[in-house]
């Protein structure tokens, strides 16, 4: 794959993405797309906390679900595949106490049928990122073009 | 425990959830609850969807983090005991193209340090429910009075 | 499917696992197969045991990973496909005492590349049955016969 | 922890894990203990393998199960507490063909009721290793000394 390439995987990523309602809704932002990889971040604010002031749990594993199925996006060739999430697994390590939250996902293994990816979420606190949550999501790779 | 016992926890974990900004955004009902059983649910609309029409994986996800861990803080004494996801894997079924989906969870195991829950998510469609998601869920339960 | 046609295919699924070297090792018994169902059952001997005279965990992880394989390979045609295990996450729930432990998979959503599996596992003791562990697996369907 | 504690640690890890009769019967070697650290391998033979003459899926849980369980176990101090596991879950990434299989368990998060541990299977051919499986594992830290 050209740069060129990537740039216009990256462009059809980035509009699919905002075209999301509930993306818009939690106000997560794409930091940074590559190869295989994918970066979202969340800043914290009361509506994405739980009742402790901690970042909820759901907004993490929105943010992990988003990530690892644009990670495995980033491999695929948009115009004849898609990809949809098929399962994902989360370990919370730690309350995300932090500034904002920062999912980085990166593809083990893409595939023709499914693409196996790692994500780590970071809490971010003055500068410092303190791991947060651990996931592997496994995401379908399907035939048709409707990216994730 | 008694009627009267369960019914001053069930008003403990719905004010809980009612507090969270998350809960309010994203604007799931807690449907039903009953001791080990949880019934949440979310209307559609296009806050919640992704960029298909269908309700977003990270709604879902959201919808079954909150679920289970209520599931398991109704088997909790809310003056001595907290709960908090420790690990929650989620598989999609089908996509969720209804007018709202609903998720039950239940606890197939309590523990004084941890609790296993399962979750079913089904898309509701002309009073239709549809298999949408499946899930497995552990709750760490803590010393200290933090319903999750 | 007629009956006719699921007794070849059973019959080509027990052939199949027992050349697996590791379940005659193992030494399980393929109680049941069904059409979207597999029952596999281990009897109690010091050498699938742990330390304090439990089913050792590896045990029962092997035996729901050959269940949900098997239980996905009754719903897929063996002459222009096959099954191997995706992923799988397993809960235990208690320690696994009894004389024999029998873990029943279930179909949950067959797919043409996929198919998500739900088991079961049970301690037996003097008859009674007591859940042990559960697990969701998710199961690649190939397009080459390579039962599993 | 001092060097001399973690080598008492080390030896009574060692003779738990060798008592165990699933262990002797797989045949499988602990590698390398480190403090939040193990490793295991276990060498092809027919024992161990599917109906393909890959290492058999339930042959990798067992390993995972039991570096999991390890790598946790050597963070904890055994006179007063144990581990077992409390769930795992596990992707298969490429077949396991090579001539050993090899199990690296990572301590992510020590904690005084539950330690979250990371695993890697690598296949091993000709001195190349090629990652064959990832997995996540709750650990259950108990309060009586029973070492998993």
């Amino acid at each position: 794959m050209t740069e060129a390439d990537f740039t216009l995987r990256e462009r059809a990523i980035r509009e699919a993405v905002a075209s999301q309602g509930f993306m818009r809704l939690v106000g997560a932002t794409v930091v940074l797309l590559g190869p295989g990889k994918a970066v979202l971040s969340l800043e914290r604010r009361d509506e994405v906390l739980q009742q402790h002031g901690f970042f909820h749990g759901g907004a993490i594993a929105f943010l992990v679900d988003n990530a690892t199925t644009i990670a495995a996006g980033t491999r695929i060739d948009r115009f004849v595949q898609g990809c949809l999430t098929a399962e994902c697994k989360l370990n919370f390590l730690a309350p995300a106490k932090g500034e904002r939250i920062v999912c980085e996902a990166v593809v083990l293994k893409p595939g023709r049928r499914m693409t196996v990816v790692e994500a780590k979420v970071f809490s971010e606190e003055a500068g410092v990122q303190k791991l947060a949550a651990v996931a592997l999501a496994t995401i379908a790779i399907t035939d048709t073009p409707k990216p994730g």
